[in-house]
C-alpha cells in the first residue's frame, strides 16, 4: 500500500505540472499574442520533456510493480487495481520509445507539418510524397518499438484507443461502411429534399453565442467550472478539476457550424466534468477511457439529442425568440430536415451525419494498407480517388480535395482517425441503452429536459474514468461489444423519415 | 566560459518552467472559472517549488562560483558580469532562507489574509492584531536570515529594490514628505478648484476601450506582441520573448480610472517589451533593474505624459469624437483640471498625483519603525491615524480607511511600499533628462508622437536589463543619484497653474 500510495501521490504532481501544458495550449488557440508563438513552443517544450523525465523514471517504474505484487491489485475492479493496469500499460509504452526515435518523430513532423501545408494549398501530392513516405516508415519503427500481436497498426491504434485491435473493429467497420453505401445511395434517389437555405441565413454571432450558451446550459454544462471561447480549430480541453473549457467558432451566415459544434464540445466537457476528479486526478481512474468514448460522448449531444426532433420541438421557439428573421414561420419539420440535410462530399470536417464515417473509413483502410506495406505512399492519391468514387459516388477533382485535406498524417497521427468512427458507433449503442433505461427520454426532449440523460451518462459512463477499457466498458453498459448494427438501425430510420424512403 | 554557457543554459530553463507560471496566473485573474481556484492554486504551488528546487540546487552555486573565477566578469559592466553579480545575489537570497521559514510564512500569511479580509469589512484591528504581530516577527527572521547591515529593513526592501538601503532614501524621502505637505496646504487654499464632474459623465466601456488601446498603441506598445484585458486589480505581466498582457477594468462613468490605467500599465509594458528578451531571456540581463524602475515607467507615461498638457493638445480632439455627448464643449484647460484633480482622501489607491506619495511615505515609516521595534503592531492605528492628520489634515474615520486598507501587510510584503515613491522619484529625474535630450518634446506630444520618448526609454534604461541596479543606473542616465527636487518642481508648477498659485 506504501508503494501504491507513493506512485499515485508522484502520478499527481506530474499531472499537476502537466496539466499546466493545457491552459498553454488553450491560451495559445484563444488569446495568445502572435509573437508569443515561438516562446510558446518553448513553455511546451520544457513542460513535455520535464513530463516525460519525471514519468519515465525508473522509480516510478519500480513503485508500479511493488504495487503490483501487493494485495492493492486484488480486486481486479476495483480503483486501485485500474490505476495500476493502466500506469503499467503507460509506462511501459513511455518507456519503449527510444528517445532517438522520438526526437527523429518530432523534427520529422515538425518540417512535415510545414510542407504539407504548401502541399494542400497547391493540390501537389508530390511535394508532400517524401514526408508520407518518412512519416509511414517512423510509424512502422514506432510500432516495433512498442511491439504488438497481429499487425503493427494495433500498436498505433492502442495510442488513442487503448486495448483495441483491427481484429476487434475491422468486420464491424466493413459491415457499415456497406450499409452507409446503401444509405447514401438512397438519399440521392429520395423523392424528398430538404430546404437547406433555412439554416444558411443570417444569424447574429453574439445570438449564436447566447443561444450555444443556454443549450449547453440545459446540457448541463457548468459554466461555474467551464467556459465557452472562440478558436479556428474547436476542441475541449479539461484543465483539471472545476475547469473544463470548451472552444468553437461561428459563421455569421450559417446556424449549424456553431450551435452543433458547441454541443459537441459541451458532450466532450460533460464527460470531463462527470469524472472524479477531485478524488482521481493525476490518476488513471481520473481520465477518460479513450478518444472513441470521448467522442461517443459528443456525437451523442450533437447528433442523437441536437439533430433529433424531440429537442427542436422545444428549442427551435427558442431559437424563433433570438433569430426572429431568419427563423420567421419555420416549421419544425423543415428546420429538422434542413439541419439533416446531406451532401456527399470531399471534406471530411465539412461531412455531414451520413457520410462523416465514410471519410473515416477509407482513411482506415488506407493507413493499415500503409503500415502493413500492401499500399506504398506513392500509390496513396489513385487508391483514394477510386475508394472515393466508389464509396461516395463522386470522382475527387484534387488532392487537395482528396487525401491532403487532413493535418493527422503529416502530424504523425496514424491510428488516431479510427476513433471517430469508433465514437459514433458506441455513441449509438449508448444512446440506445439510454432510451431502454428512461423510455420518456424523448418525451423529456420535448419539454427541454436535457439533465436526466447527463445523469445517465454520468452514472454509467463519466464516473468510471479508466475502470473499463472501451469495449468491456461498452458491454459492462449495453451488455454487448462494439455493434454496427444500432448506428445503421438509427440513421435508416432518421434519414428514411426525412427523405421519404 | 563553458561554466557559464551551462549555467545560462540552467536558468533559461527554469526561466522557461516558471513563466507557465505567468500565464497561469494572468488566465486566474482574467478567464479562470470560479470553480478552477482551487486546482489553480495546486498548479502555481507545483510550478513554484519546482523552480525553487532547480535555482537552489548545489549545482547552481557551484557553476557561479566556477563563473565568478572566470574571465567572463573581467569587465563589470559587459552582460556576462552583470548576469554573474546578479544570479549570485538572488542565489544567496534563495539559499539563505531556511524551509521551514519559508513554509511558516507562507502558511501564516495566507490565513492572515483571510482575516484580514474580514478585520477590513468590519474594520476590525483586533482581529488583524495577532497577524500583524506574526508577520512583523517572521519579517524579522527573514532579514536575520538573509543578513544585513544597518537596519533590518534594508534586507527586505532587497527583496524589491536589489541593493537599495533605508540610508540612500530616508533622507530623500523626508524632504519629499515636508514639501508634499507644504504643496496640499497651497492646493486646499488656492482661489481655482477645478470642475472634476467633467469626467464623471457616461462613458461607455466598450468605447473607453478603444480610446485606450488607440494611445496605447501610439505609446509604441506592441499589440501583435501584447494585449489588454479586464480584470479587478489592473497588473502588467511579461510572460516571455514576444508576450507582454495588460490589464485594466473599467468605471462607466469615470474616464479616469481606465484610461491613466492604460496608459500605467502599458508603461509597465513598453519596459518588458523593451528588454532584449530574446537574446536575454531567463537571465538577469533579460529582466527589470527593480520594482522602483519599473514603477518609474509606468507612473512617467501616466502622469508625466498622460496627465500634461501637450499630450490632451492632440488627445482631446480625438476623445471627443468617441465621447461626443460627455466631452461636448469641454476645454482643454477645464479638462486638464479635471484629470489634475487634487483630493485628500483615505484610499492609496484612488489617491491622485499629488498625495499619492504621502500615502506612502507614512507605510514606509511605520513599517521602518515596526522593524526595528520602535513601533509595537499594537501602536499601528494610533500612529497611522496621527501622522494622517499631520500629513493630510483629515481624521481618519475608521481603521478599514486607515491601516487595514491594503492587503501588503497581511501577504508578508513589508519593504514593498518604497518602491512605489521610488518609481515617482526615478521617473521625474529620467523625464526630466528625456526633455533635456529632445527639447521638443512637448511639441511632439502636441502632434500626438510619443514613439521618441518610448525610444529614449528604451535606449536608455529598458536594454539593459540588470546591467545596472537602480540607483547607479539612474546615475548613469541623469548624471545625479536619486533626488527629491525634480518631482517637487514637476508637480509644483503644474499644480500652481491649476490652482493658480
Amino acid at each position: 500500500m506504501a508503494a501504491y500510495d507513493e506512485l499515485i501521490k508522484q502520478c499527481k504532481e506530474i499531472a499537476t505540472l502537466a496539466s499546466t501544458a493545457s491552459i498553454l495550449h488553450w491560451d495559445q488557440q484563444t488569446y495568445m499574442p502572435p509573437q508569443g508563438a515561438a516562446f510558446r513552443a518553448e513553455q511546451l517544450g520544457a513542460i513535455s520533456n520535464l513530463v516525460h523525465q519525471r514519468f519515465t523514471d525508473p522509480k516510478i517504474g519500480d513503485l508500479i510493480s511493488e504495487a503490483e505484487q501487493s494485495d492493492v491489485v486484488k480486486d481486479p475492479e476495483s480503483p486501485e487495481a485500474a490505476n495500476i493496469r493502466e500506469l503499467r500499460h503507460a509506462y511501459d509504452k513511455a518507456t519503449k520509445l527510444p528517445t532517438e526515435l522520438v526526437e527523429e518523430i518530432t523534427k520529422t513532423t515538425s518540417l512535415a507539418q510545414q510542407d504539407w501545408v504548401k502541399a494542400r494549398a497547391n493540390s501537389d501530392f508530390k511535394l508532400f510524397l517524401p514526408w508520407l513516405e518518412k512519416v509511414v516508415k517512423l510509424s512502422k519503427e514506432k510500432a516495433d518499438a512498442y511491439g504488438y500481436e497481429g499487425e503493427p497498426y494495433n500498436a498505433l491504434l492502442d495510442d488513442y484507443e487503448p486495448g483495441a485491435t483491427v481484429d476487434e473493429i475491422v468486420d464491424v467497420f466493413e459491415k457499415l461502411r456497406n450499409e452507409l453505401v446503401t444509405l447514401l445511395q438512397k438519399i440521392k434517389d429520395a423523392p424528398k429534399k430538404p430546404d437547406v437555405s433555412i439554416v444558411e441565413r443570417e444569424y447574429d454571432v453574439e445570438l449564436q453565442r447566447i443561444f450555444g450558451e443556454s443549450v449547453a446550459a440545459a446540457m448541463g454544462f457548468d459554466f461555474t467550472s467551464g467556459r465557452l471561447d472562440v478558436t479556428t480549430h474547436p476542441f475541449c480541453t479539461g484543465i483539471g478539476p472545476g475547469d473544463t473549457r470548451i472552444l468553437t467558432r461561428y459563421n455569421p451566415n450559417r446556424l449549424n457550424d456553431a450551435l452543433f459544434g458547441i454541443m459537441h464540445e459541451a458532450g466532450h466537457g460533460l464527460y470531463e466534468m462527470g469524472i472524479d476528479k477531485k478524488k482521481y486526478f493525476g490518476t488513471p481512474m481520473g481520465e477518460s477511457v479513450s478518444l472513441g468514448i470521448h467522442e461517443s460522448q459528443s456525437r451523442m449531444w450533437e447528433n442523437q439529442v441536437g439533430r433529433s426532433k424531440p429537442f427542436w420541438k422545444y428549442f427551435l421557439p427558442q431559437a424563433k425568440r433570438l433569430f426572429r428573421k431568419s427563423l420567421e414561420g419555420v416549421e419544425l419539420d423543415d428546420f429538422y430536415g434542413a439541419i439533416n440535410n446531406v451532401t456527399p462530399s470531399y471534406i471530411r470536417v465539412e461531412a455531414d451525419e451520413a457520410t462523416y464515417n465514410l471519410h473515416i473509413l477509407l482513411r482506415f483502410e488506407l493507413e493499415r494498407a500503409l503500415l502493413t506495406g500492401d499500399l506504398k505512399p506513392a500509390d496513396v492519391p489513385g487508391e483514394w480517388n477510386d475508394r472515393f468514387q466508389k464509396y461516395f459516388g463522386i470522382e475527387v477533382d484534387k488532392d487537395a480535395n482528396g487525401c491532403l485535406q487532413d493535418v493527422h498524417w503529416s502530424s504523425g497521427l496514424i491510428g488516431y482517425f479510427p476513433t471517430y468512427t469508433l465514437g459514433n458507433l458506441y455513441s449509438a449503442q449508448f444512446f440506445n441503452k439510454a432510451k431502454e433505461d428512461m423510455p420518456d427520454l424523448d418525451e423529456q426532449f420535448e419539454r427541454g429536459e436535457l439533465l436526466n440523460l447527463r445523469e445517465w451518462l454520468r452514472v454509467n459512463i463519466h464516473q468510471h474514468g479508466q475502470r473499463y477499457r472501451a469495449n468491456d466498458l461498452c458491454k459492462k453498459v449495453t451488455g454487448k461489444p462494439l455493434d454496427y448494427k444500432p448506428l445503421v438501425a438509427y440513421m435508416n430510420a432518421k434519414f428514411g423519415e426525412i427523405y421519404g424512403f
